[in-house]
């Protein structure tokens, strides 16, 4: 609601609001609330935002830092000493804050965690004036909404940058390490564990031609893969149940990337048909936070889509497919059997959110540019 | 309750504790519980302990600190490195916990912050017992507390320098921050919006002569106001309504400043008769934390104080008078027409919460003294 | 619940499970889930795993760091630079949580609270999959728990340090708080109190040969106490209600550890008789934090419990007794006149929190070993 609001006022302009009334108010240089409203300051709202190039750019950036301080220990030199990053969540969060408070230190900054229960946000104020409070302090915001249009909002009237941490339309994010975690798997391995050698290759050659396979529902997990994916060239099929189906505006935008890169997508409600020759599975919950009056409803809906060795096999996914998985996981989207079993990469993903979002942060507050 | 029981037990000496019982102990050079309450910590209680020269010394550091950081680009050289700022917080706060930690975070220190949900704090354990114990392992501690004699217990029994961050009875640092805002604002203006000239200007030849009148409840803001602006020789009104008078003895406070400086003072019912020749109109929520059940009788009762452009008009506000307001803010108690025009400094204010409170810390902690 | 399954997981080896249901994988280098339960990686869960050379070894550490830190005004070096210890705390807590932070930091690492509130452990997610995702981003895991059990679980899946911050069975950095604070009152004392000689004394030439007296529950502090002061040929004796003794594996160790190093050791249901020569008498609360509901029966219980100075007198005592605490206290089980008397180092025992913490921290991420 509040940022319908804003949305309001901020068409009409201050001088309207003065001229209206009639007021002549003397000219003052002083910096005035509407028109602070900051031009080319560099968010990540959306991987759809991104060319193919920023994206590698992204990737290829987070797996020399994990290289550099996971292999070689190698420090970071800092660049964020004395800066701070604010977490504003909406929601708890295991991953993306112990990732994102994990990869602030490691570049020298502050992590400041905000929970629903700490701040006044969306309690006493709106977040237009939140956004312009935080944002005049921090250094750059990490922020878990609701509505996407709250990001946005955020993004809006922030003077610093802004990183979406989970919309309900959007997790740009979990993306990332979801390719740098195929990069890993799919790309050349070391002779031993505890060598790396990812980063000595380029991730375009070896991403682009992989077939992902989402099993499940039609939410921002799936979303931001369809935003992301045929723009690499990397084909993708959906399966969701018939009343779970994705955004319209969304798979137009997949449907023209994959157009332009030549990448196959296709969508169903078989999840045996999705996972045909797919080198990764993919899902996630099936009742996300705040669904849980319509457990009942939805577990009888996502009937048969289980991510089981049955089904991919079945389906005839590839023989070495691997398994992938936002987290936290519920048995009723993939079995045990699967979960823990070695085609599962699942914590390898989440250990790559700290590197992925190491790079965002690194670019967005350091290098300030995805270029 | 728990500091009425500490002042009765601090007037029983160890001494008669011991005697009492008629015990003989081997005399012990071992710290002793009573006997540390600790004299010569510098704290920040109200700002009615401090002279003329300290509150523009704390202005100064933190006009400093804002052009050092944000115009001139330099780090603070880390003079809180591997030090630790508790924030021990009774309620929530969003200002000045951001302004707290960024401020720790560009000093180099680490911040720590306590809520009501994190610690013992009030349902385990005395304020004297938590006081010695968070004392002795952090290097400083901003306190938001409720009663005002919490923050005294706090600064008696505490071995390290206490912030008062928020109590019923005052609220120091929002007012350093209205105080750096009014300097910014009504002293000389930069030609571009890149550039910053504050600190080049003494506040003392400005700040003087200015006046504020206060529009609201006769609340810990007023109260604040009150034993500052008078002292810095800024003439100053205040209407509240009949039954919601500031507190007889801040009010003598203010009466003896006034008399001392030669500015003007005076209270009234009518909010057009204070705002007459004002520079800043200042209001703030009339239901705060923990009001709520009062919501009803209080609007009526304020009838008449919300802030507009038609009551500056009519009561014969200065034609380039500015809003301050320390947010959270309700529309009741200043319209959106006031609020976000450009009249209104309330976000250059929230985030001057950050450079005052840094120049706190830095007094309390790095120079260990206001002189 | 969740540790059992994943016992009886382990148990199931990845092997088998792939083998069970007859699928043929291809051999994979990349991490295997099962595989990475790390070995050789150094953990703090109970003192009873420490031999006496290495409870030492911690002990001169943190009174070495003490006296730097505070006597010295050293600094630390900074050697967790860039690394963040991760406070996973499924109760609340001030005294362990402020030591923990404020030991980070001086060390130079970042504090990552995470409370029951703010992560999904235990919520939406089991202990193994939280395990190996925080532990895959941060650089240590300090855990506050509920069954012992959990501890473990955290041991065996953990890639990186667990210290055990308080389970239902042991607390083991507590006692080392209370060893130091013995070395610092029993042994040789400054001649003022802004000087500190304890770093230039072992305290093995201190500690052997005291008699410590617990009088209160057969709970974790007991526990810790057991397998930690006999092995130190700490003389101890331990008066618990008839319903409330300590668990008997743990009396078992007591005893074996009494007879290596030839210490006295004794279990009474009479206070009297265990304060009898005591140098030290200690006690806890009588209701823990979820035993709120037992209060009435367990007041009933431990009548004749309270630590009074008439007790120690009564008992026998020596004359220069002293009283500790683990904090938070209530006056059921000790009464004001000893609480807030000379006799007691309560605060002194609060602070060494701080420094023995920063031992186990040290030595488990820096040093990465006990010897």
């Amino acid at each position: 609601m509040p940022h319908l609001f804003l949305h309001r006022l901020a068409a009409t302009s201050a001088n309207q609001l003065v001229r209206r009334r009639g007021h002549v108010y003397n000219a003052i240089r002083y910096h005035h609330v509407l028109s602070t409203q900051r031009k080319n300051i560099p968010h990540l709202i959306t991987l759809a935002d991104l060319s193919q190039s920023q994206i590698y750019n992204l990737l290829r950036s987070a797996i020399q830092h994990k290289y550099n301080a996971k292999y070689a220990g190698k420090g970071s030199g800092e660049p964020l000493k004395g800066k701070t990053l604010a977490l504003t969540f909406s929601k708890r969060s295991t991953r993306t804050r112990v990732a994102t408070e994990s990869a602030t230190a490691y570049l020298g900054g502050t992590p400041m965690f905000l929970g629903s229960q700490d701040i006044q946000l969306g309690v006493n104020e709106s977040l237009l004036d939140t956004a312009k409070v935080i944002s005049s302090m921090a250094d750059g915001i990490m922020a878990r909404v609701g509505p996407h249009s709250d990001i946005e909002v955020l993004a809006k009237y922030s003077s610093v940058p802004i990183i979406n941490a989970l919309s309900d339309k959007y997790h740009p994010t979990q993306i990332l390490a979801d390719l740098m975690t195929m990069h890993e798997v799919f790309g050349p391995h070391p002779d031993t564990d505890s060598e790396y050698i990812s980063h000595l290759h380029h991730p375009k050659d070896f991403l682009p031609g992989l077939k992902v396979a989402w099993i499940g529902d039609g939410n921002n997990m799936l979303h931001s893969m369809l935003v992301t994916f045929p723009k690499l060239g990397i084909h993708f099929s959906a399966a969701t149940p018939q009343n779970y189906q994705p955004d319209a505006d969304v798979v137009e935008i997949a449907k023209k990337e994959a157009e332009n890169s030549g990448s196959e997508l296709s969508f169903t409600t078989a999840p045996k048909e999705a996972v045909k020759d797919a080198d990764v599975i993919v899902t996630d919950t099936w009742i996300s936070m705040g669904q849980e009056s319509e457990k009942l409803q939805r577990l009888k809906d996502f009937a048969g889509f289980q991510v089981t060795m049955s089904l991919a096999e079945q389906g005839g996914a590839k023989p070495d497919w691997k398994f992938m998985h936002c987290l936290p996981r519920k048995s009723e989207e993939v079995d045990d059997e699967v979960f823990y079993s070695p085609k599962s990469v699942v914590f390898e993903e989440a250990e790559n959110r700290k590197w992925t979002i190491l790079a965002v942060i690194d670019a967005l507050l350091v290098k300030k540019s995805f270029d």
